[in-house]
This record gives structure tokens, C-alpha cells and sequence, in this order.
């Protein structure tokens, strides 16, 4: 097992066991006050995890689905090849139907059906056993991602820079290092000192809990600020970047990711300060040309009026609360990805660099 | 009384009584959950009612400030009148170390002491009498500066128009109906369908607390948002303008402001949508030739990571935590002043408009 975390951190996710085993996972909305995991031994258990943000970050979420397709179909594994595949199929609608965003998530469960579409001569039995090492591909495949992930990006940041970050796009977004936070260790680890400020970020806080968290575990000095703040303290010159995270990335560049990141990237263009995206290419969508396409979670209103356990809005307030914005892809000023970095961001040099990656599809 | 309010709300601040009296306030931090008024009865609990926020919003500490200095010199009415006018100073002293950055309060105790000044033969126990007259007048004077900004400022916004405003600028944080709310009261008062964004203003969530409180009650169609989301909301087309209040105003227009501001001005200069300042008269520093020597208030990192009587951050996360920021004159389309409207802001404009205003000293 790569040891992708030099700390005692339990991974962010992993699978226990052979076919009969079950998904661990940390639950993040426990964090940073508790670090507790949970077993899932049910399809509906990942669910219910992807949904209520237990295990979030695009690329985790598909890692996830992808053991919750083994957990969703073994209970067929003893009958008929075709009654099989209708498992799967169910289970693969089902699992995507727990967040609409995250493109990772489709492209998991397309990769599993894919998989199984691929060994029509396998048996329910031996095909569950196949499917779960699959699930486990994509989970080293994650890992490895990230890594090279932060490599790519860690060579653009300077020995001394300040880095501005918004939501969590780190090892608790993946099964690995992290996309954005990558960046981060690799250029720690290249010797660089970085310094980070961390947007809490908004409704949920994702930043304060998480992304605060993982810093602090790791030694890479953290300054939590609001999100309201960011401006502020680009104006101020104490960022030289900004490295976020994408959930759904278009065929043009334009890159769909936590509500805030727009206006981040709105606000470093006005300041002069690069505005960086990381992501693996399976973040890519090419059969939206733009981002003007994709779909935008609208999350409950008391992630606003309720966040915390106590009421801080007047009762029936009306509230706008979408999960999601898009960056357009003139505010990027380039996308590192496992492979290597897109740099003007354009419909050809995403196309060159993404090429026919399994979400090309 | 003026009625300012057309609902049975209390005012936000009001002196009982005669000299022997008390200053009467809604204590804002328990809002919108609960409508209680507190009575301060010493200078003592003044100052703990502005440092704690329990008022707040420039006008209004300034209100509250001119009636804490008759609570402040009152037992000294029966001593001499040197013994009264040091008791003055004293007091004035003490309630200036409250809150630094909004100059309303300094305006505020800078014309009390003066006022004092210009009666020399006053007996302590007339003084006392007179001062409360001119705390008084201090406070009618506001509620009319409140009207007149209201109107300057509701000419410039069009039937049907949506705007967005951040932290409370409203009657809660003055004397009368406010400063920006007031102009959308002024407006939906013409008879303009006005519709608001309401940034909820992280961290202490003046928007989502009062705000939003404040135009429910007024019958204003509301919307809440987090502060991150105003980005995303001005880049869809959903708002015209943003109307937002000042705690300081520089010579040239350079306008101190809660934090966050900045960031709403430089995003909605990105969207080509027009910011516009309400302020009265008495937020001009003219001493001031820019922003850069405004003093920015830190406040503890208590209100990022314990904001909602819950932990969201890890233990000892380092936080930034400045409580305003300072929005550069050429962010700002217009200023509504109770004089009229300041437009280009320019150093010229602004010394046409506030003159030889009681602040300019």
C-alpha cells in the first residue's frame, strides 16, 4: 500500500476484505472535531455517505461508488449472469443519483459497467471479484493521479509563495494526496515553503474543517480566513496564487467546482494573481462543449439558516443556495492534471492533453 | 417621534426619560431569534454595548456614544465645573476605545466635548441638562440624514431592479431607517418592486441576522446568500446594483467599509454592474487623503472558528481576521450622502458635497 500520508491519518477511504468485505471510510462531517470512520456494508449506506457529504470531493466520491458497486451487486453474485447485470445496472442508477454534479461519480459507474460489459463470459461470482479489483484499480489509479497531480502543479509555484485555496480539494477529496492540497505537499516536499490561505468556505465549511485540518496534520502553515475576505487579502498582496479543486471540468475549460470558486477567480484576474485549477483528466466532460451546460446542485436552505446547529437567519427567510458555480475558462489560467498541464486554457489544448481519456464518451 | 418604522418594531435606540434616565437599545446580537431591548444605565455598560456589538452600525454607535457621555458625566453634575469637564474628557476618552474604526463615534464625541466647550458658563447640572439636548438632537439628526439618503438614493435605482447589499446597513444600524435600506425603503415607499440580495456577512452574520430580519419585516422580497455566492449571482444576471453602507470615508472617496466589501465592489466592477455607497455626511474623514491610513480593526479568531456556537475549525488554526476592508473610490459608481449624491467620486466631488462638515476638523 503506498504510504501516500506520512502521518497516522486513516485513508481517506478503503476497502476491507475480499468480495465479502465492506468499504471504510472517514466521516467527514464529523471532522475536525472527531475522526471517526464507518464501515458501509450496504449500496444504500454509500448512498446515504455520498449524499449527506460523509465522503465528498469529486474524485473520492468515484472511488466510492465504484466499491459501492461491489456492495450493490454481490448479493447476486449466486444467481443467473442476467439477473446479475440487472443488479448492476440498478445499482449504477441508484449510486448516481446521490449528487448531481460530480462528473467522477458517472464516470466510475461507467467504468464498472464498461468493466462487467467487458466479460460476458465471466460468472456472477468470479465477475464480483473482478469488479471489486477494478474498484481497486481506480483506487490506485486515484492515488497515482494525485500524486502526479501535484508534481504537475508544484512546479509552478515559487520557494516563498502564499497560495489562496478555496474548499477542500484535498486527500479527503480523493483516495490519494489530493488534487489542489497535491500541489501543496509536492511543493513542500520539492523543499519549497508555501504558505495557504484557506477560504472556510460557506455553507458547509469544508475549508475551516477539512482543508484547515489537513494543513495543519501535514506542517504546511495555514491562515483560515472568510471567504468574504479573499479579496482583501489579494489586494493586500499576500497571495501569489490560487489552487482549486473542479468537480466537472468542459470540453472548453470552463470548470464547475464549489460555490465561491467563481468569484475567487473573478477577484484574482482583478488583481493580477494566477488562478490555477487541479484535477485528473476524468474531471472532463468533452460532450459539453462549455460549461453554460452543466447542471448545478441547489442544496437545502438551512445549509444556510441552520448551519450549525443553531438558527442564524429569521424564520421562512428565503434563501439562493447553489452548490456549484463555473469558472470560465478565460479566468484559468491553466488546469494541471496527471498528465501535465493545460496551459492556454482552450477547447485544443484541453482536447490535446485529455485526448480519448475514458470520459470522452 | 418621527415613525420611521411602519411596523411595531422598537427603535433600535432610544434615551427614557430625562437626564436621570437610561439609553434604551435592542440588544442586536440575540437577533433574529429574539427581540429584547437592554437599558443602559452607566457609560460602563455603553462602551460594553458597542465593543460587544450589541450596537452597532457607524450611526448608531455614534447615537449611542452622545447619549453615553450624559450617562458618563451625570454624577459629576453636582461637583464643579472643572471636576465636570474633566469627567467629560474622561468620559469621552473611555467610550473612543470601544470600536476603532468607525468615525461616527469619534464625530459623535468630538461635538458633545464641543458643544460643552461652547458653554462656558453653564452650571455642571445645566450642562448635563443640555448635553442630553444635544445627544438628542444628534439622534433626530440622523433619523432625518436616514430619510434624505433614502431618497437620494432610491432615484437612482429603477422599478424592478434586484440589488445586492453586504453586512446590516440598515435601521438597526442607525438612528432612523438606515443608510442602504433606507434606499430601498425610499424606493418600495415610490413605489418601486425592489428585490435584495442579502450577503449573510460572515462572521458574525449581520446580513443573515438582521438584514434580512429588517426587510421581512418591512415587506422587501429578500434573498439570503452566502457571501461567496455573490460572484456567481452577479455573473447570472440576477442583480442591477449593490447598495452597501461605510463606517469611514477618506478625502478621496476611499470608503472603510465591513469586511468583504471590497470583494462585492471589485466583482460587481468585473460585471459591469454599478456599487454605490450610502453614507452620511458625518463618515467623511477629511483629514484622511486616502484609504491607506484607515485603521483596520482584528478582531478574535474566536468569530471564524467558534462562529455558530459550535466549533468549525481545528484547535489552534492560525486565522486572519480583519473586521473591515477598504474599497478604492474608483470601485464606487456613486455615494448617497443626506445632501445629495457624490458622482464621479473624486476628491473635488467629495470636498464640494461634505464641505466644512462638524468631521472635517
Amino acid at each position: 500500500m503506498a504510504t501516500t500520508n506520512p502521518t497516522d491519518i486513516p485513508r481517506t477511504l478503503s476497502w476491507q476484505g475480499e468480495t465479502t468485505g465492506c468499504l471504510r471510510m472517514i466521516d467527514q462531517t464529523l471532522l475536525p472535531m472527531e475522526l471517526r470512520e464507518i464501515d458501509c456494508d450496504s449500496v444504500e449506506q454509500v448512498w446515504e455517505a455520498i449524499r449527506a457529504l460523509r465522503v465528498r470531493g469529486a474524485p473520492a466520491i468515484g472511488v466510492a461508488a465504484a466499491y459501492g458497486v461491489v456492495l450493490g451487486v454481490r448479493s447476486a453474485a449466486s444467481g443467473s449472469r442476467d439477473e446479475f447485470d440487472a443488479a448492476l445496472d440498478k445499482t449504477a442508477t441508484y449510486l448516481a443519483s446521490s449528487r448531481p454534479t460530480a462528473v467522477n461519480l458517472f464516470w466510475a459507474l461507467d467504468r464498472m459497467r464498461q468493466f462487467a460489459g467487458g466479460h460476458p463470459e465471466a460468472s456472477p461470482s468470479e465477475l464480483t471479484a473482478l469488479l471489486l479489483d477494478e474498484a481497486r484499480r481506480i483506487d490506485d489509479e486515484d492515488r497515482a493521479m494525485c500524486a502526479a497531480i501535484g508534481r504537475v502543479g508544484a512546479e509552478l509555484l515559487s520557494d516563498g509563495d502564499a497560495v489562496l485555496t478555496h474548499c477542500n480539494a484535498g486527500g479527503l477529496a480523493t483516495a490519494g494526496d489530493g488534487t489542489a492540497l497535491s500541489v501543496f505537499f509536492a511543493a513542500a516536499a520539492a523543499g519549497k515553503k508555501i504558505e495557504v490561505y484557506v477560504d472556510e468556505t460557506r455553507p458547509l465549511l469544508q475549508g475551516a474543517r477539512l482543508t484547515q485540518w489537513e494543513l495543519m496534520q501535514r506542517n504546511i502553515p495555514a491562515t483560515l480566513i472568510c471567504d468574504s475576505m479573499a479579496g482583501w487579502v489579494m489586494k493586500q498582496g499576500r497571495v501569489q496564487a490560487v489552487v482549486t479543486g473542479a468537480d466537472r471540468i468542459a470540453a472548453n475549460g470552463d470548470a464547475a467546482n464549489k460555490i465561491g470558486t467563481y468569484s475567487v477567480a473573478t477577484l484574482a484576474k482583478a488583481h493580477g494573481i494566477p488562478f490555477y485549477v487541479a484535477a485528473p483528466t476524468s474531471t472532463f466532460d468533452l460532450a459539453l462543449p462549455d460549461g453554460s451546460q452543466i447542471p448545478i446542485e441547489e442544496r437545502a436552505a438551512e445549509e444556510i439558516t441552520h448551519g450549525f446547529g443553531r438558527q442564524t437567519a429569521p424564520d421562512n427567510a428565503q434563501v439562493f443556495n447553489p452548490a456549484f458555480d463555473v469558472t470560465d475558462a478565460a479566468l484559468i489560467q491553466a488546469i494541471f492534471t496527471e498528465r501535465g498541464v493545460i496551459r492556454p486554457v482552450t477547447t485544443e489544448n484541453v482536447r490535446k492533453m485529455v485526448g480519448s481519456s475514458a470520459a470522452d464518451n
